[in-house]
């Protein structure tokens, strides 16, 4: 499985205007998109109301209670990367602040998910860098086990290979493998095309039961109704 | 205990002027005046700060990673309603959405109480609509099996029946059986009474020991003060 | 280990304009400044984003369900004091609303750190009084049995002794004990010295790696770049 | 909902001749014969492998760490119940150990359901007295505020009736309303019927996929076998 | 990601022989001659005490609330295979039983590994049937919505590839990849071949500070002993 | 607080013939003996059934996921000492198995308290090695950062001080200051010397509503019985 101790410099990343269109669906549509998978687990929250993230992988795995591999990682970011970042243990100590911020900033990155804990969460939200966590704590950490950058890594429940895209808001964190990114997109598009009009129509006080034809399968599963 | 693949279109609501009166109370002191009991277990978190409902409950039993259920009580809501939804077992499916919410909010529901996930809370936030939930998760449900509605429900360690009045805001939820309702919000309105009294004393120094002639029990009972 | 039924009330405060200097460095360098050590569990968190306080601990040990005691200690506060509460079991219930952080205020307390629950969330954030808690809960609680005030007590997994130093921010709770504090202001001054420079050059693309000369350790411990 | 500072001493009890079979069924199957309902959540678990219990309830409602009405309730016991206990919020302490144990036994009690803590495990499992708990906790309790007896309670998610039937064992605990007892022991036993046939088909290597007929249906939902 | 709806027939299982002498090594040992990668999170524990296995794993995603494809799973053992069960959301249904039990033991299945909860807890235990499981649980499940079957899957926090060596005892639950069972093999092998030797040592009171000559290292780091 | 990089030689133990004696109260009635304070929190668990110890207690603060200091510590430990371990962070790694044990068994130790986990349970239970842990994980450990021996510490919510009385048995872990030692042996001995009696009339049936003459209480407390 993990490969410790080593850093992958040459990725393939999805594309940087796919990631981009899918992060205009939002995660709740890109995961059903998907075929409802691809979802982080749900402890995985933004650090603020309001975050939001698309962009491709870049991965690094760490050690419990030690962020020397964000330094690692930080090199190799590009413009459009989110970095994406898993301990060796569940561990919530605060690997990232506002110094790694402003480098992974400076770097080009979308932003953070990490699972484990992030610190200086004031500051990093005046600097409208979107972090996903597991945890906020002011617990610093060493600098002396090595991890991997660029490796495949299961991050809060989901695999995550360097170059797929995340989508990540206020519900949660999807990724899309790279492969699968094209067809995501347009299933997305296909789900959202007429979405509006159902807006519309439920708003209206059309029911559900009647606009996605519910009522013969309720009867056939055996639903009863009683005055 | 649950009766299922049910739906009872007629309950007795308690009056939603009632309900009106007692949502200004505020769940925490709605649910002193009820005796301390009533309350929802304290997971259930609103998905925004500030949210406020009041109204009589529909109820809803759901499967888990199932909100089928959800399209069939929106037919039962009625203006005022607050509708409860409980799952038969543990899940943090993201069960409602910005489309539920829509058609929800079109019938005139007051707002969402959800022992499970709820997903679009950006959306949902921007449409002030109130949801109380154990979790925030972007993990679409399938439509698959029967739950029922209007059936006495356990949510979150309370138990709600349908018609029950549910007082809802940032200190969490509390139901109001039906049938308590008024002596409910006498004892609520009498504690209330004197509470500016009360808080001008605190503010201008006056002590709690003195204000509730606590200095005797506490001595009673042994404390012991040191210099 | 515990004394119940106490109430010291000549403690030794450390010195308050220490507390306000080590405050304005913040919970993560203080914690930092020490050593990594001194903080409260993570689970501690304000009930409002952006919540600040720094003073000295006076220190409260409660009984589960029973809130008697936070009476007793509002006798004890004095200007600028944080008030520490601890209780002898797991208990997420209501300890604290708005009429005691009225008295609280009153009093001159500058905040509440409590292992436990409180209420009353939407006046309390309007107040402006910002409690760090375990949870929110509208239970409330009653008045019957002894603890203690003033006495060293075990709060989020940190011991508190009273008169100690506490930090709190939107990172978490730091405790630095009265005897530290001087040392370990000046250990947080020498931190942050040189932190604007730091930011500086990071926001200008120079990497940590160089910037903390890390890439000769790295290669040390065996970090292996593939292309 | 709780009515407190009541002790109903006279409870319809189900048959108790229904309890003892239904509990040679264990908790699995009763709940399925109740069309999968029924159960407590499955944080409670037995003190020692290999507990069983089946019998009628006697219910107490005990406030946060304070065990006073376990000894009203021992009064309430009749040969072939079981005391079933909830907390008005989640309390771990240790409510119950080998002296209450050798009174409810005396009273002849079955067991004891709790969601709280229990102590004296090893004494209870010498005593082979039968306990389910949401935790064991040397933690001792007061005797300070009245809670009841004899009134319905939610106890680990599930509503609990006083004179309801409870079957407990390794895989949990079920409760059996009073008036479901009948048809549910009917339905328990039709589905053991041939349950002894299936054993003995799976056994010899026959799959559930051909005894069940589920092929069909797999593939009318689209299931694809690729080679 | 997962794909969804299908059946892998054909996978490539790691040699069984390999497997059985991984086992024979165990968890702990296995994980560390990997380089301390490759478990299960630590809350997948054994449902009866001294359980052991070792084999080759055949994958199963299920869905919430829904053990349909465990039927479908069966098909697919092997004598010497571990099935390896993920869900795509949380849950803790009991989805495997006695029944099902006594199927994968006629397939030749060495043991169950699922990321939710079983039951019938005492048959299995006295099948010797050894089952790695998040909860136990008599909660009974439906069979409604199609997941896959040998596809990678995530499992408590690691990757299973169909096919991978599953390693299970007291102390958890390891992965091994195929490609890399022969080297660890190797490595655990060397791991053990002087434990032997160290142990004698360290009963005869020798420190692993000398056998290990940790104390010039610790010296360095700073260590100072105060008398 | 922590003091990081030192171990304390000398410490002043407790005197173990005390600690022996306590130890066959067994931690519930040491607690109450103690005024129902002083345990660990209920999350540490033995690691097998009937574990039982009681000693002096030498301490030691590790880092997470590095069990380094625990061969420190096994220098420091004198016949009839129990290892007290806590973490500077939640971790639930496996820091001890069978090599440590065998080193901390031949220097005198009566068993391990870790704020974390252990591994190779088995072997453990075979030694009858008694731990009390929060975790049981295969997981290994580096040695790279030093933490301290021999400092006061909180172990899983309890401060413990070097030489202090540890007692341990199924209903978990309970610290008696070594100044309490002697006064709460005879707190102990006092509860137990009727509880004999006691037991005798609750199992003739005697209720503890008479034997402990709560009848007046209760309804003075306004408790009613219905009929």
């Amino acid at each position: 499985m993990y490969e410790l101790g080593v850093v992958y410099r040459n990725i393939r990343r999805a594309d940087g205007d796919l990631a981009a269109k899918l992060g205009a669906f939002g995660t709740a549509t890109v995961h059903e998109a998907m075929g409802r998978i691809g979802l982080l687990k749900a402890y995985m929250r933004p650090i603020y109301a309001g975050a939001q993230a698309a962009g491709t992988a870049v991965t690094v795995l760490l050690q419990p209670g030690d962020n020397w591999m964000l330094h690692v990682v930080a090199e190799q970011i590009r413009a459009g990367d989110i970095v994406v970042a898993a301990v060796t243990s569940d561990c919530t100590d605060g690997y990232f602040g506002d110094l790694l911020a402003t480098s992974f900033k400076a770097r080009g990155a979308q932003g953070l998910v990490i699972d484990a804990g992030v610190r200086d969460v004031r500051v990093l939200t005046g600097m409208n860098f979107p972090v996903w966590s597991k945890a906020i704590s002011a617990k610093g950490t060493v600098k002396a086990t090595l991890g991997s950058v660029n490796i495949p890594i299961v991050c809060a429940g989901a695999l995550v290979t360097p170059g797929d895209i995340i989508v990540a808001d206020d519900d949660g964190v999807v990724v899309v493998p790279a492969t699968l990114a094209q067809k995501t997109l347009q299933a997305a598009a296909t789900r959202e095309a007429n979405e509006g009009d159902k807006r519309a129509k439920l708003a209206s006080g059309v029911l559900g039961l009647d606009m996605y034809n519910m009522r013969e399968a309720l009867q056939k599963a055996g639903l009863k109704y009683i005055d």
